[in-house]
């Protein structure tokens, strides 16, 4: 059976912007200012590093039970610590492939970013994947690989054809408290920068949680 | 049970290197040539195009049983593609983990390049490692990460600590032909541009297994 997940605000860490603040302790503040998932991503760090990063994660979120673990792209890393699934691109392993090494019992999130990648999505075996990150919404520094846009109503679009096959989605790219109302359609908004690089993360997230409702339609 | 090991001319691949030639065929004619254990390493490429050049090794080894394929560090990619190994690095992860996530089955490979890493190598669980990479030998520009060069003794007197308990030893970095006459007191060599920098790669690890006869010591 799969963990529990509430994609409504979906923080995807960044190790370099939270500096000099501990990952951990950006994620306690985050979940305490209302994040219900979280996954850990850093394309920098060695296995072992990122292996302590998600260890270090998961301790933060000990006390709170509901809020999702993910890990970025290292299923090894995922299976080792623990956590509760994992969120792969494109130029990740294939998910069919994902999905055997994790086993039922994780989650699996993937990236879609075209109509072609979501109709690959979609084209996967029933029960591959849980969650689709669809975006960028907006291009963003913090993922500069990602291309440009698709603007809102490209993601609700994407999303609208997830949805219809009984998968959950996610907006992801360049949403920040202003422009997370102008997102609509998904069941959830993932957010980098938006907290990681706010002074704040506890009131940056519990103001993107307001923006929520208009955002995240069910 | 683990696979059969000979690690006696173990080559370790290198994709740039290899170019314009892929590198499976470098292998085929490596393993023709007299190469005997293959670790696929990329460090630069992502997941799937690590789990694609694995599988294209693998399929380029079919034909020869006895030559076992490890993968660099990327313990699911491994599992994903049925290697018969994973080999690891120290700021990869924790060795013990790895082998909780291979299971028994597998070959487990680790890199120690001083007194300490060989230490603490040994005071893993019995049966965690199998095959200890000790190097450099040499300083070599295919790892400048990897300090000055142990030298043959001081690799020597590392192999010898680790073949007491009942390891296997590779010596890596800087052995060409015309040096590896000057390393012993180990179970093999590795070798990385000495093969796939080489013009014709199945003369080059001829050439390298004729110097073996005094490399290395039952």
């Amino acid at each position: 059976m799969r963990p529990a997940l509430d994609p409504a605000l979906y923080l995807v860490t960044d190790t370099e912007l939270s500096r000099p603040r501990a990952v951990a302790d950006i994620v306690r503040a985050a979940v305490a200012g209302g994040v219900t998932a979280v996954q850990v991503r850093d394309k920098t760090a060695s296995r072992r590093e990122l292996y302590a990063l998600t260890l270090a994660v998961r301790e933060a979120l000990a006390a709170t039970p509901g809020v999702a673990l993910f890990v970025n792209d290292a299923v090894d890393v995922a299976l080792l610590a623990g956590a509760d699934g994992v969120h792969i691109g494109q130029d990740d392993l294939p998910p069919a492939e994902v999905r055997a090494l994790l086993g039922p019992d994780r989650l699996l999130g993937l990236s879609a970013g075209s109509a072609a990648e979501m109709a690959a999505t979609l084209a996967l075996p029933a029960g591959t994947v849980d969650v689709v990150g669809i975006g960028p919404v907006w291009s963003t520094p913090t993922k500069p690989d990602a291309g440009t846009g698709l603007g809102p109503e490209g993601v609700a679009a994407l999303s609208g054809q997830a949805r219809a096959a009984g998968l959950r989605t996610v907006a992801i790219g360049g949403i920040d408290a202003a422009r997370a109302a102008s997102v609509s359609g998904v069941d959830g908004i993932c957010v980098v920068s938006a907290i990681c690089a706010a002074p704040d993360p506890e009131a940056a997230a519990r103001e993107l949680r307001s923006a929520l409702a208009t955002a995240v339609t069910p």
